[in-house]
């Protein structure tokens, strides 16, 4: 394989007309396949049914502490679920409180909830003429969904290999005190699947906000999410770093079980500060009257505990690794030696990512859907779906079985291919 | 028996000596029994033990329309749940969003998100110098406690027995654009047991607001909630009718399962106009990416359809109407003819509402507490939980067993009768 780039025009234009043919070919054969969202698959979702069997007529519905769990109240959540939840978040129980199905909806409302209320005690945002967030690049489009429908300003923050570029945000942080948070997937980040250093996380528990109000919005959706046995990311506890830096109340840390067991009908946590937390129950407590007990209680007697949890995980990492050895494997073999792509080989998680040659991201986008492809959206990993170079595009292998994620990703080298040339032939 | 206020001061100190005798020997029995809030009794939850076994390990867990219940998506809920909670709503499928656990959950967010966003494109309500909610009186704590959160000025309207006073709503809603919404509980009131006639409806419907941004809402919650056969309340379907008064934006109406199934672990439901609907759901597809639909799914296949709910409220009438009956039993044989106080005789619903000679309410809640028995808190039926003349008191008859109900009964016309003693006494 040669690099497109030390080819000449000819060479270019003779590999371009053989790839629109293959592409012709390619879109005549009436594909329909996802690759958009991380999903998990039906082959993950069916290890579950004796899920199905944890309460069934002959349960006893109380929880250890005597509460019945089919009536009202336990706004925080029963205190077995509670302590499952700390243990996947490395805190304490006392600084949870488990949520409804969405960890994303209580990131939406602890946004919301400062909006109208403010944090602790500060002036409510929508009092204020400007709010800004930090937002990491590329990240999670429905993160910068919730700051964008807000009206938070975003700001980019590239994301490197040990995380964001923390001299940036210091910068913004220590200085700017419309800055009020930071959108962050520290772990086996969405999409680029990077764990944010040790060095990373100190830095971020030692700011020194401007905003008293300032918060760190720490998404750790994949906190056990590994794909390899013997090869998992660590990823420092930021909640007892920022204890150590004097700046406990910095954090508010989301969780869920939504790719443990199941989306949208799993379980989801805040972790944060007492302080913090009995200000969020405080204002909750007016919200609703609990969160889904029985669910609670499914999943803390399905897995029992977080070593159960752990063990589970496996078994899902036993389905999802041979997907991302695939697409590893075929971008590595088709377009390694092309330089024409580069892309991020991660340890767990649920993405990886690919960044195209500049101007080429919408591109290769429509072309593939064209092919009956369907990817995420090209620019959604950045915030007003504005991606500067036009060049990051997240590939999420989980949800396809393995024969169509092959054809899929048959599709997608070829339009990286062409687009390719064709970008290459423009200069 | 002899009405209080037609005794000498002679006879109201000799009854008075011989309440305090029967009160201390209350107090001595060390009882701890609660009356405080609308739950489902033990015995009701007990009868729901099928539910568990709707989704078991040999379940199709696939929606009518193929959808894998399991995953993520369908933010407005599966198709047949939309449908059950139509009919359960008297409105169209495509009126419907299906939600969490929790109907409370999404009024104060119907709310926040007026706050931060305003309605169908109006100006934000945390912008305006002044928002105002009129609150039927007495009526639910959690709506007022929600406007209350977010400092929108409440006003008291007084409950009638066919509804709100009708001359004061149209009087606000038509001539001040401050006044953004009305918080109604139709059917079976809380606490007042009270359904809004035909005329009240659709006097609703023909408002004619100054803000138009004003909504109703129009929380449905004891629906099909009754508690005899052949006696049911019947309520007119306001979002017909406001359609036919050429105001169909008018309305969000809220709905649960959680006194159906389980507190806690019901679906909840928006129903409104399409308009008001696409709108909903254009903010909270940020929100979050859907709700459980595994738990709708249960809830379809437990009940049918609608029929097969209607069918399953008769068996919670049969554990529930003995409670109301021995209250108000209780309430006519010991304070009948003393002319010390007067209830409310509901056909449905949760709650016997109990209004005590003026300033009488604080110390009658008072005085039970120390002997045991937890009510609402007197002046929770109000805004501010103030009640200006310090009357009313919420009874919650469904929780304890129908043997402790007896006792807590006893001690309640028990301290009704000294604190009215010792009012009149004071006069």
């Amino acid at each position: 394989m040669k690099a497109y780039k030390s080819m000449s025009k000819e060479e270019l234009q003779s590999l371009k007309a053989e790839l629109e043919a293959a592409y012709i070919d390619a879109k005549g054969k009436g594909l329909k396949l996802n690759m958009a969202r991380g999903l998990p698959s039906a082959e993950q979702l069916d290890m579950e049914a004796d899920f199905f069997n944890t309460l069934n007529p002959m349960s006893e519905f109380h929880s250890e502490a005597g509460i019945d769990c089919r009536n009202y109240g336990e706004l925080m959540g029963i205190a077995e679920a509670r302590k499952l939840m700390a243990d996947m978040m490395e805190v304490s129980p006392e600084e949870i409180i488990v949520f409804g199905n969405s960890s994303l909806n209580i990131m939406y409302d602890t946004v919301a909830r400062s909006m109208i209320l403010g944090v602790c005690g500060s002036t409510p945002w929508c009092k204020l003429d400007k709010v800004k967030f930090l937002c990491p690049v590329p990240g999670y489009d429905r993160h910068f969904a919730i700051t964008e429908q807000f009206g938070i300003e975003m700001i980019n923050i590239p994301l490197k290999e040990d995380g964001p570029d923390m001299d940036l945000v210091e910068q913004y942080v220590n200085n700017d005190p419309a800055v009020k948070g930071i959108w962050c997937v520290p772990k086996y980040s969405n999409p680029t699947g990077v764990t944010y250093s040790d060095e990373t996380v100190r830095r971020f528990a030692a700011l020194k906000p401007a905003a008293e109000d300032f918060r760190i919005f720490w998404d750790n959706a994949y906190a056990i999410h590994h794909l390899y046995n013997g090869k998992e990311d660590k990823l420092l506890e930021i909640m007892a770093e920022c204890k150590k830096a004097g700046n406990p109340d910095m954090v508010y840390k989301f969780c869920s079980t939504s790719k443990v067991t199941f989306p949208g009908s799993g379980i989801a946590a805040l972790a944060s500060s007492i302080k913090n937390i009995e200000y969020v129950k405080s204002i909750i407590t007016i919200q609703t009257i609990g969160h889904d007990k029985l669910n609670q209680l499914r999943h803390v007697r399905y897995f029992k505990n977080i070593d159960g949890m752990k063990a589970h995980m496996k078994k899902h990492a036993e389905i999802v690794r041979p997907k991302f050895e695939l697409v590893l494997g075929t971008l590595e073999r088709e377009i390694g030696e092309l330089g024409i792509g580069s892309w991020t080989k991660p340890n767990g998680g649920y993405f990886v990512s690919f960044n195209a040659l500049n101007g080429c991201a919408k591109k290769i986008v429509g072309m593939c859907k064209e092919a009956g492809v369907t990817l995420t959206g090209a620019g959604a990993t950045y915030p007003y779906k504005k991606d500067p170079d036009d060049s990051n595009i997240r590939i999420a292998p989980t949800f396809p079985p393995i024969d169509e994620l092959e054809k899929a990703l048959e599709i997608f080298v070829l339009c990286v291919k062409l687009a390719s040339v064709e970008k290459l032939l423009e200069q």
